[in-house]
């Protein structure tokens, strides 16, 4: 029977989860190994160790189902977590659904998104390692913004390539990281020969995410041991920090005396859905329960829906091991959509194996009816979302309308990832008409094909 | 012995206060009459019912210590409410202070400030009375896209004059405000008599808040009662609305096993201050504490620090009831500072009142000093503070640097009204040393006492 009366459930610090959930253990199989980008062997550790502290690599691999959360960690936490789990009512109303819809939101954190979640973490871990610079990239800020808040609250310097676009489209979002005192370059830049070469072929390039991994990678590679490398989304440990969400949100629906049907979040590289869905994918699996899983992805960038599943670089020089995942090749450069952090060409190799195994679905959406379902979410709720989450919504005003179609009760649970506050130009765009919908050519999926590395 | 542990202190929705606090029968002496601006005479409730609908008008006059708060007000309330208090721990350690510093963060509504606490109230009551539509100001965009916003719950049509500074300088605001569905002019506009007069005059005139009430006011007194007016601070209804935040704070201090020594909150027109003092106010008042309470104004309009006790216009054309407050003339323009919610020629009756009675302390901060504690303040505890809000951090900072020349502990709490995500250009203007500092020239005051009206 569900709860009646409450709009959102809170926890106290208290019973904030001490532990992360890790995959792994209850996936179908294992995950497929890492290969050396050059030997196209299984990498160890210790091949890791020039970009990342031991500790992180050690999670990166581990097979434990719950990683406890070190306590220095869990205080920076406290400054904005647990984060609250929304029942939407105003928008239940508004959609005339029998369908109940909880959002779960992260946009409480000071960087407005989830991804403070691991950056603090990779920021804690490097501290105690004795880093002292973490180099990193960023699509649309936030992630840089929260390893920049990250970075500011331990004392580790942070420099970030920003992809050109966004650099120019988006100074708040970067005026942000430098009032953390983070330093922000435009990818491509000259500072890295991967930068270089790019440009030399085409000055005007606007850049993307794995170039501007490639710039960063470099640039780590070159510091003579002096700086490390961090990323904020598709790596096995950074869905594991992101864990927290799922956790706290399985505490919040037992709140709430409810459990949901179906389990939503967007994805770029996939860490904020994996962060909510991951802890229910693992009770689902333990207990034999029929929950779905649902991953919302851009049609310009559907790397789940249309990509391909195998081994690809990460970055676009092709500098990063490989990894096994559904990709659109790592040299794909997505149409100009405003999910900035949804424009990546691969996927995380858990969420890959899990959606490869039919245990996630996965659905594309085209960028004008998840500003449309964003606008519909404002109106009701309040909160204006992020671009990045308004997929999420859309698939969930799918699912309740789908309800209403069937005259069923229907439990709905998404990730309201980030707000939209450093997009409102976006807004403004769609409502001026100026927002295209893109879709992902379907003869780009042969080329890609070709252009995949061969391991052999 | 306060509590050694927790980082913030939660309130569960059961636990929202229930009524409003009115200061009101806990003052030294009765608030003067608001007067007529034609007759100088007394207003009645009828007088202002072509304004305001008369449930607003009735609080506006109360005596009654706790006004109820309706269930449908609390319902939307829920959607943010009760806010979280904060105990600034990296905060203290990083000034290493012996004070105990506390906030009570009001940027957790979904437009990013306080405001919605009195737009949910003020639209609700207007649809109780059938309105349709409410005209209103907004200088920086704080206050218009909460009344946005609230209109958009209710299905009230809303109508904004924006301060043309700002509609030029902050797109990402009337972007939010369109986002919700409202419609917003630049102010002076050539929508209103008092806008045409204006422009006739000054054609490249940017704007004041002053000049976009005349615009509003004229708009509804022109629309034969088919449109409410709504102000967004300044009266003694708005901050009435407003003091659920420092009833909130009392339970929450009592949470943290600790009570304040000074409460701080920045004032413009003072809603946000009142909010969270008033409820202190009152307490100490009746139970003979010797809490002090400070208001921390912009250098550039220190209405309470410079300006005359004395019967003023709400307005630069001269529409508006007059009210004695504390004024620097209702035709001051103040230089253009950042925080643009702080540029208003005048101060609530109530706390003009209670800092002429030696209640209420009051000081006046440089801007550039505002934003060096604001970004000492995001580095420490994330969280990037309004502009606005950097005046009240800026003098708890005083307040814990006096603490730790004397030795002594000292308990702060202030009001952080707001996150500056719309602000960033402020920011980078900071770091660029872009920023000036303005004063007040006291020359000003002289002339501001002969243009004030005469009351007879």
């Amino acid at each position: 029977m569900p709860d009646k009366v409450h709009t959102k459930y809170l926890l106290n610090e208290d019973e904030m989860p001490k532990a992360w959930y890790n995959v792994v253990p209850d996936l179908p199989k294992p995950p497929a190994p890492v290969l050396h980008p050059g030997t196209k062997q299984p990498v160890g550790p210790d091949d890791l160790a020039p970009l990342f502290p031991m500790a992180l690599i050690m999670q990166e691999v581990s097979a434990d189902r719950y990683i406890e959360i070190p306590e220095p960690i869990r205080a920076v936490y406290r400054q904005w977590r647990p984060s609250p789990l929304f029942r939407a009512r105003q928008l239940e109303k508004a959609l005339d659904t029998p369908a109940r819809i909880y959002y779960k939101y992260e946009g409480v954190s000071p960087a407005g998104s989830h991804k403070p979640n691991t950056a603090v973490a990779q920021a804690w871990y490097n501290k105690q390692e004795g880093v002292k610079k973490i180099v990193t990239e960023t699509g649309a800020g936030q992630w840089g913004s929260s390893l920049a808040m990250a970075g500011a609250f331990f004392g580790i310097e942070v420099e970030v390539f920003m992809v050109k676009v966004s650099y120019n489209q988006k100074p708040y979002r970067r005026h942000m990281m430098e009032t953390f005192g983070a330093t922000v370059h435009a990818s491509p830049s000259e500072l890295t020969d991967a930068g270089k070469g790019i440009l030399a072929k085409d000055p005007g390039n606007l850049g993307s995410l794995g170039i501007a991994i490639s710039e960063a990678v470099e640039m780590v590679a070159k510091s003579g041991g002096k700086a490390k490398y961090s990323l904020g989304s598709v790596l096995n440990h950074v869905l594991l920090h992101q864990t927290i969400i799922g956790e706290e949100s399985l505490l919040q629906m037992a709140q709430a005396d409810d459990y949901p049907d179906v389990v939503i979040g967007c994805v770029g590289g996939g860490s904020n859905m994996a962060g909510l869905v991951f802890p229910f994918v693992g009770e689902a699996r333990r207990k034999g329960l029929k929950t779905r899983f649902l991953a919302a992805e851009p049609m310009a960038c559907p790397s789940l829906t249309k990509g391909i599943y195998a081994y690809d670089f990460g970055d676009t020089v092709g500098m990063t091991p490989l990894v096994k995942m559904h990709t659109l090749g790592h040299d794909f450069m997505p149409a100009g959509i405003h999910a900035g952090g949804l424009r990546y060409h691969g996927m995380s190799p858990l969420i890959s194996l899990l959606h490869d195994e039919g245990i996630v679905e996965a659905q594309a959406y085209y960028q004008r009816a998840c500003f449309e379902a964003g606008v519909k979410f404002a109106r009701t709720e309040g909160i204006i979302p992020a671009p990045e989450s308004t997929h999420a919504i859309c698939a969930a005003l799918e699912e309740a309308e789908a309800a209403k179609r069937e005259g069923k009760e229907r439990v709905i649970l998404f990730n309201l990832s980030g707000h939209g506050h450093f997009d409102m130009a976006s807004y403004d765009a769609y409502f001026s008409g100026k927002l295209e919908d893109y879709e992902y050519p379907s003869e780009a999926v042969d080329a890609a094909q070709h252009r995949l590395p061969s391991v052999g």
